[in-house]
């Protein structure tokens, strides 16, 4: 068994969160991936209220552990989930798409821990002091948006600045994935791409098959010129918003362009003209499996690797 | 003592490589190195095979401990090169920018080991099937010419096609990241941002004081547009030539553009307007220092992480 102060803190078994990714991560993923042993988080994304409603209910009904909701503060509906997130007593969210600043004294005095997604050390010291319970230090290698450090080298300068724990994302898909991120720092790790390829996730097939077929540089970001950036499997619509990117598209043009691409790619199953969020890892992701196999062997090889010292021989002096 | 298949192979106390930089890579810093445990290696850049001759004499009157030479096979001075690290029966080289694949069968009948950097799983395939007895698989993070993969995901993804050692380059300045790249199947790691800030190391005091004042978010990728991007610490130069390309400047006025600028910076100390190459790793890096106290700093953290079970609260059933 492997424990730290994430475990701790949210009363789970397993150090391993389930990203809360906008439309897929379903209350049916995220209760699963909590009766699993691990943090299910259901990804609000830009959903109304009525949805993420519908969501937690369906977590309930498959767990009666611990499970989060991820909360994009650049929703419109972001006022009507928070409030809905307090009156269900939801335990933990984790934030993403901004500073969670002015909230986080509210979550406070409900007793909801709050974990916001970050990428520069300089947003993980101001929300430390501003009170937030843990930070999940994200890599560029990630799927959706992204910033620019990568996951090796932002989760030990965050570590090393903080007193709250640190949980890595991005690039992380196995076992090794997960020591690796303990090694550098971290308390426990957020995968994303990996339970795209989960049984109860509501993901296209398709788009499920694309991220078990892609190889290494098979990702790329698109909306560098723009403030928010996202990492996505190459396809035809990839291909042209680059184009369109590097021949100078203003920011109402690609925002037009990218506007609904998502949900049109993940649920309908679009897989050329809509936009497959994706991390680099998914060349790790050779199945779909029940998320709690896909568990179940993280936490196995994680246990393993570390039981025979990551393969280096080794003695103590 | 942590030993793999590389620390055997090479017969060298530490699976710790320094990077062959160009220009500062010199015997001075190789031989310290290697006298210290770890891999010296001489970054022969562009230099010519008198520079190279006299940097392996400097390196052979520090140590008797084996060291390697890093050849870059576009270096006009490629042959002479390759001929003199025969002459001199250097146990290892690196070998960068290109496929080292026609120099193989040479090499393998002169008994040297070839360790070819790459950034990709299908060259790393190729490479390995060539002959190659081990690949250094570096990461987008890492100072320099760089790929698009993170080590993070590269490290595993070419672990796991390959029976050669993989050694994890990028990101890495610490014991921690020396862990981490174990824990995603490599046996080896090479550091060159670190090893930069040694004592022994000619950088120019400037370089070495921009590296250690970096913070997280302070480098760039520079020359996307062309087959050489290379990350360096912004500043004039940077901010100038990143201007001309996203302004659509032609290949050949970005390689006049970047033609000298880090002898230019590394050497003469011209930090605005040379091109700092260093990786994000320099968040990490904070003092200069003996190169063997760098080695002896690393394997201490690394040891007693790995003792310690990566701090991760751990019973065996």
């Amino acid at each position: 068994m492997i424990k730290t102060r994430v475990t701790e803190m949210l009363g789970i078994r397993f150090p391993l969160f389930q990203g809360g990714m906008a439309w897929i991560a379903t209350g049916q993923l995220a209760g699963a991936v909590s009766s699993a042993g691990g943090l299910g988080i259901i990804g609000s994304g830009t959903a109304d209220v009525q949805w993420l409603q519908r969501e937690i209910e369906a977590a309930r009904r498959l767990t009666e552990h611990p499970f989060g909701v991820n909360l994009v503060l650049t929703s419109p509906h972001i006022e009507e989930n928070i409030a809905l997130v307090i009156k269900e007593k939801i335990p933990v969210v984790t934030t993403g798409a901004g500073n969670p600043g002015k909230y986080l004294p509210l979550f406070r005095d409900q007793g909801i821990k709050v974990m916001p997604v970050v990428a520069s050390v300089a947003l993980a010291r101001r929300l430390a002091r501003l009170g937030a319970d843990a930070i999940i230090a994200e890599g560029v290698e990630s799927g959706g948006h992204v910033g620019e450090m990568t996951t090796m080298c932002l989760v030990p300068m965050i570590a090393d600045v903080l007193d709250i724990p640190v949980i890595a994302a991005g690039g992380i898909a196995d076992g090794r994935g997960m020591l690796a991120a303990f090694a550098l720092g971290a308390e426990a790790v957020q995968m994303g791409t990996r339970f795209i390829c989960a049984e109860e996730c509501p993901a296209h097939p398709d788009y499920q098959q694309k991220v078990i077929k892609a190889k290494d540089r098979d990702t790329e970001v698109c909306g560098l010129t723009t403030l928010y950036p996202v990492r996505a499997l190459r396809n035809s619509f990839v291909r042209y918003y680059l184009e369109q990117e590097r021949a100078g598209a203003d920011q109402e043009m690609l925002r037009k362009l990218g506007a609904g691409k998502y949900p049109e790619a993940a649920l309908g199953g679009d897989i050329e003209n809509g936009s497959i969020l994706a991390g680099q890892v998914s060349g790790l992701v050779n199945r779909v499996e029940p998320a709690a196999a896909i568990v179940k062997d993280v936490m196995e090889t994680a246990e393993a690797l570390l039981l025979n010292r990551l393969g280096v021989e080794q003695w103590s002096e």
